[in-house]
């Protein structure tokens, strides 16, 4: 592709970065062991993200409701079904370390030398519904090479709201045309097509967790890329 | 000093970072060699800094003035001089790159160590009056080593406003005692040092250029510890 007017790279994070499914598990395996529980992490996990985090943020996104931290929002799931999940049990400092797990999730395996690659040609950062000390949290541990890190809490909106595509370009003090949005869902991609940006759709079909038959719904714009995974993002953007 | 609760360390960046005045004038030199100028930069560069910037951002900060980015008050700055400067003989592209100069500022030579250490302990990065954008060319064109990168435009408010520093420490989900403000200008530090934080003083007696006589006002609040450069600073900070 010709990447002659490009300068900022900007990546939706959970599911595209971060291995969010795999993170929760593997912390919520640990928790079983511990406490001889028999929760099923993979099915939590999925309706922590889904019913959860997704269900809120779009809310926000569509006017449903005010705007809150994404972190309130992961804490509130789980707390209106501590009992039914079976999270009763666990000590105070496990339960609060569970609400945070979304600070320490892992990358995908292709992410690092990726956006090492990326980052030799353009300035790099996260454009996330999660939050900014979040994002820091998650940057520090990961030791992901961001240049910037951009986050919904910034614009007090969430994507895929139309207008928070147009706030990050303007903060980025970028044309569109400047800007790449990496995402593995199309929904997301959306909103950076209209706002005037490449759109590149890594796709990610192990998000809801290794042998599920998971499909991403298409999105309503048309994606400009597709690359499988970062090592081929960093080749389609000649880095 | 006790570290055990810090866990972020936010910079003051022209002056405490970034050498701009000896950027400014290295460039200067540049043009009036190639356009034969007899451009005193040296004195330019302070007036564009203290009649320019400063005054223009204590305007917003004490609510004198409405809001604009710093690159405008970079530009304006110089366009209202234009002619009594002698920069009219400028290309437009020298005139245009001249006007940017500060998105490419250079580092004094003990940063990069001291950041490269700080880095391994806490999360760093510039809470700076300039642009966001701004911000991140200077990270790229210097490979300034930040986690993060906070600036003013974020919150549409300029330091020394004291609200700014209360929106700095929510945004980054911390307690205030958890924040370390790094500055050369007390003033600066009186702000952080209101909202609770801790305050490092690193004196640049060079800032206003070699063999200037400057020498920095005192702040109205006291100041927690100094360090002689940002080596002293990581060794303060067991880092």
């Amino acid at each position: 592709m010709d990447t002659t007017n490009i300068r900022y790279i900007i990546f939706d994070t959970f599911g595209t970065v971060l291995d969010w499914h795999h993170s929760i598990v593997s912390h919520g395996k640990e928790l079983n062991k511990k406490y001889s529980l028999n929760i099923d992490w993979g099915t939590l996990a999925i309706g922590w993200r889904n019913d959860g985090y997704f269900k809120a943020t779009f809310d926000i996104a569509h006017g449903k409701r005010e705007w809150v931290p994404a972190d309130t929002i992961f804490t509130e799931y789980l707390e209106e079904r501590k009992e039914k999940l079976g999270l009763q049990v666990l000590s105070e400092t496990d339960y609060k370390q569970l609400c945070r797990i979304w600070h320490r999730l892992s990358p995908w395996p292709d992410v690092l030398e990726g956006l090492h690659r990326l980052k030799t040609k353009y300035a790099i950062g996260p454009f996330s519904n999660g939050d900014f000390n979040l994002m820091v949290d998650i940057k520090k541990a990961a030791d992901l090479p961001w240049d910037f890190i951009t986050t919904a809490d910034l614009f007090q909106k969430f994507k895929p709201d139309p207008e928070v595509y147009v706030d990050e370009i303007k903060l980025l003090g970028a044309k569109p045309e400047e800007v790449v949005m990496v995402a593995a869902h199309p929904f997301d991609l959306d909103g950076a097509k209209l706002a005037g940006c490449t759109t590149i759709y890594v796709p990610r079909p192990k998000e809801y967790g290794e042998g599920t038959d998971y499909k991403e719904p298409a999105g309503k714009e048309k994606i400009d890329y597709t690359a499988e995974d970062f090592t081929a993002l960093a080749e389609l953007l000649n880095a």
